[in-house]
């Protein structure tokens, strides 16, 4: 299955034209990856809001020379131009009687140039137009993400197969050797800097891998994903080594109580504040409330954090066909913590979930 | 030898005064880093030019909650806030008269709200002050890159002492070997996605990695780098498998040449023009100047690619201290071809060598 971007640019068209602007300039690479198809480092795009699907020919893609052949196989549908000052081609070419921009992208310093260019059209600032659309994912975009996560199901099972959870390793070599099965198992990329976290490690939320070595009777804290075709998974699974302890027990058994409630918590028009006090609830009740030290979750897609936030002080809801995380962890300083994440994608029947590895307390 | 920042912070300062700004708002995060060290994801910092290096007690980062011990310890020479809108906050609370900002970073949306928060405050746009400092590598600077270089050669040679660029092996498996060899002399990342090209595909100068297979009789070109606590290194060089014709005899002699004429150029004070035209004359007197697709090299440091671009186009002179790379190639479509890159530092006594592997035509 191709992706299809054409359907992605009429929705654009809409918002738009809801908006009132006759075209966006896109310059976000990954907003115009979305909308395209093209991955090269240098583009700018301009949709024409008063095309149609069948005939846009307002709507034209401009990039440099180094991309004249990627740009004819990636986006066969659409005028390419070539100009390595792409966005300022267009600002100089485009004949629009107003032009929108993507407010958070671009620089003050483009501004200016842009302004200065076509001064007697104005430049409309908009803000996120495209990342709303990017909320929810088309099936194509879901089977990207079901690969990615299944590349990191794959590696995690490979490496505890291979005993590569074990007493006297290093977490930066578990680390690495945990991204090199990604690779072997189908990951194009990683999806960010593997977090392993052992011992006292283990309740730094975000700590970075270090030659600190694993031993016996540790929690030990895998945060990790895989790419895609730009597409990124996001799981966290935390293993004891050997025995584990009461304590251990009893804040895992927490942690898997207090994800089930966020997961379940899912639901197509569901408040995401709602759905982070869901998970959360479950961990103040138990009065550890202060040691989830973070966000229930986000949204994951062609950036490894995305819309929408689910946090205590996020707003909105969540839409059917919204890939998101959950992800409760309580952190002893000191001591150790869990975490525990998957990936999954909001639907009607219930949330799917995409990272399948067992979430069972497990003893390596 | 640990780096200070004061120093580079009194030569913002300077710039400062010359610009008669009272302060300046610094926001990228890599500029963050040079004047002070601090490496986590949300800072912004203020630098006011009323300060002495003696008395910084204008000048403020500020961060939020995840890194309350870090920026201590990364940063504990000056006065450190938190604030999740770290930006934000510095614009709000700054008793500065007027306020410099990176028009280059800066969004139109984050100018926008900076405007509305201090209305009575005049923002002044500046544009690549911090950056036009970070072209001149102090010592400690110099350091980190020859070590970033040392890592990227030790690994290129472990790869072929192992047997690692042999017919039968993929450009991809080549790559990730390559990696890997990097993280294990000493790199803590990779500068860049490594280029593996091989046979026909070496005529494609920014080549991916891909399943074809290496094959006796192959040139196989390698760009790659290492990154050393954020500094990068940048080096290509080009093999033959098994046995060499004549025509890339001749092709590589030529490149050779080229890098050569360009190393030699490398002065205080040349024009960049000029250095790019030492090696590209080479090339074109041979009747291939129409294959040498690409500017002659880069400045090299926290990014991998920063100023001075050194290409036929390019501005400016270059100065006693600055990293740059020295990178011609004659590339012909459908056969292959040769690139031959090295870092370098700009000195009085003649540029210093820091990616030390022989650039003699080598068959492996």
């Amino acid at each position: 299955m191709s992706a299809d971007h054409a359907p992605r640019r009429a929705a654009l068209r809409a918002s738009l034209a809801s908006e009132g602007i006759s075209a966006l300039l896109v310059t976000d690479l990954l907003n115009i990856r979305y909308l395209t198809g093209f991955t090269g480092s240098n583009a700018a795009l301009l949709v024409d809001a008063r095309d149609s699907v069948d005939a846009e020919n307002g709507t034209v893609i401009c990039t440099d020379g180094r991309y004249l052949t990627q740009v004819a196989e990636q986006v066969p549908d659409l005028k390419a131009v070539i100009d390595r000052a792409s966005a300022r081609h267009l600002v100089e070419s485009a004949e629009v009687p107003d032009l929108g921009f993507e407010s958070h992208v671009v620089t003050v310093a483009q501004h200016t140039v842009w302004s200065e260019v076509a001064p007697q059209r104005p430049l409309v600032a908009t803000s996120g137009l495209v990342e709303q659309l990017r909320m929810v994912k088309d099936e194509h975009e879901i089977g990207l993400l079901r690969s990615a996560c299944a590349a990191a199901d794959a590696a995690l099972a490979a490496l505890v197969e291979e005993g590569g959870l074990r007493p006297g390793l290093t977490e930066r070599r578990v680390g690495r050797r945990l991204e090199s099965l990604m690779f072997d198992h189908g990951a194009d990329g990683i999806a960010f800097e593997t977090i392993v976290a052992c011992g006292a490690n283990s309740a730094v939320p975000h700590h970075r891998p270090t030659d600190a070595v694993l031993a016996s009777g540790d929690f030990v804290k895998l945060d990790f994903g895989a790419q895609v075709a730009g597409y990124h998974s996001d799981m966290t699974r935390t293993f004891v080594l050997d025995r584990v302890s009461d304590w251990q027990r009893d804040v895992y058994d927490l942690v898997a109580r207090s994800q089930a409630a966020g997961r379940a918590a899912l639901e197509p028009g569901a408040e995401v504040a709602s759905v982070d006090a869901a998970a959360r609830r479950v961990i103040e009740d138990a009065g550890y409330g202060e040691l989830f030290l973070h966000g229930l979750g986000h949204g994951v897609g062609l950036e490894i954090h995305e819309a929408p936030g689910i946090g205590k002080l996020g707003t909105g809801t969540l839409l059917c066909g919204a890939a998101v995380t959950v992800e409760p962890g309580v952190y002893f300083s000191g001591r150790g913590g869990v975490r525990i994440e998957d990936t999954l994608v909001v639907r009607e029947q219930g949330p799917e979930l995409l990272t399948l590895t067992t979430k069972d307390l497990t003893v390596v």
